[in-house]
């Protein structure tokens, strides 16, 4: 198995990392997850337009050709000498630096991508509303940073109760998102999903089903709601890169019908069946 | 240079960290910087107890006892071969696990110290409020986890703006902290720090301050405070591991005397030197 920093090819297994690297030291960086099968990046554009966007705001420079990172994921995956799907992580850290938090004066990021299983995710979600709640006044809310701590306790708590993921609310009492994907209620004929400032990632699935929804028999919205409401729906889902689209079939003590969701799950399939009809994206 | 990993001296330049640890990947661990002086590392003890309590709430092992962690450091610290002042690191993380959120079953941690030069603590600081609030409904407001980006952010706008560090408030309007410190107002005879419930580190040398004043003429407490009491005061400060206790000179428009901070400080450092007056601590 191999890895990939800053443009050599490396067993994956071999440290990669330097102790002065401030993705390690202070979380200072940002990933992408890539959902890769049969030798296609699932929205890869989508994925590195927001890695860049991320990579600007922070001030990491991102030294690699778009080209030249799908290469790189391309030749991770096929280092695997396998047919499974995969997760193609991108991991862009700030890379070594001086001592503290004060930023380097010229970075040397580190640019690292590696490859993983995908997990199984067939059966609907279980969700526990967390105690921990999304931070609206931090722009890593709208991130995805390498700062995942809050995703990984809250988790662990939902888990711990028998939940398959938490789900958690904002600072101002709105619904946000789960531990790892976005979320969606169904109301009748309407869709909606949180917007970016309700302390939302602004998911890859999340934007291509807006657009795939937007010419159809579905009324599809970027929504502010609350708990109540979400808990009143019809049905609701989550949406991530490696899931697809997948029901929720409770939340807390409120259990969900996942019918509703079918159609919405099918759309999304058939989708991505259209992308192996051709050539590669 | 050196470095110790897992119970190694390793050259401190060599990548040590392997590119699935769950430290680089999603900030997964939590670190202690510890200000060390001719031979002798200042409030160790306190450091080693608070990343214990930090890695049993977190769930990550740490398989070495405080002797051997200090042991550690020194070594570390000596092997830079000058009698310089330095800042000793302890960056404790989940170690390398599987692909993505959930919690590897038998976590495999990686436990790195390194050493590095020290700041220079001698003008008082000017601080700038931050628009990114302390996320009091989060654990990790009030450890020392690895999940730093907020601060990187608070800290980078302050400085674009001509500031020394940020001021943080939390997500109730409370004061908190800086990027780097604790906080402390003076009120005549009365100083006061905020309680960690307002999100907010117990600092080893806020513990120590504490310690020290109770028995003295000036009375000490937590409390909260907000940022227009702040400004109210007679006088501001800050505490870290290095800097030890350092005056405030302005916070945004307002302006503060440092001399009713000079007594602390005289008190503070009166201790720092009493510790070298006989054995190592």
């Amino acid at each position: 198995m191999k890895c990939w920093r800053n443009g050599e090819l490396r067993d994956a297994d071999d440290p990669a990392i330097s102790p002065h690297d401030r993705g390690f030291l202070l979380g200072d960086g940002l990933f992408e997850t890539i959902f890769y099968r049969a030798g296609a990046l699932i929205l890869g554009q989508a994925h590195l337009a927001r890695l860049r966007a991320g990579s600007e705001m922070l001030g990491i420079p991102l030294p690699h050709s778009d080209r030249d990172l799908e290469n790189a994921c391309l030749d991770v995956a096929q280092g695997r000498q396998s047919s499974e799907d995969l997760a193609i992580r991108i991991t862009l850290s700030r890379g070594p630096g001086g001592r503290g938090v004060a930023l380097p004066l010229t970075p040397e990021p580190t640019c690292l991508i590696t490859a993983g299983g995908t997990p199984d995710y067939t059966k609907p979600f279980r969700l526990k509303t967390a105690s921990i709640r999304r931070n609206t006044t931090s722009p890593l809310s709208r991130l995805k940073s390498l700062n995942y701590l809050d995703n990984i306790l809250a988790r662990r708590q939902a888990m711990a109760e028998g939940y398959d993921d938490a789900l958690i609310l904002n600072t101002e009492q709105r619904v946000a998102c789960t531990s790892i994907a976005n979320i969606w209620l169904v109301e009748g004929n309407h869709i909606i999903t949180p917007p970016a400032a309700d302390g939302v990632l602004e998911g890859t699935v999340r934007g291509k089903l807006i657009e795939l929804l937007a010419s159809g028999p579905v009324q599809v919205d970027t929504e502010s709601f609350n708990l109540t409401r979400l808990k009143s729906a019809d049905a609701c889902f989550l949406t991530n890169s490696l899931m697809g689209v997948l029901p929720i079939s409770a939340i807390d003590e409120t259990s969900f019908q996942t019918a509703p969701v079918d159609p919405i799950k099918a759309h999304y399939e058939a989708w991505l069946e259209s992308l192996f009809e051709g050539a590669r994206i």
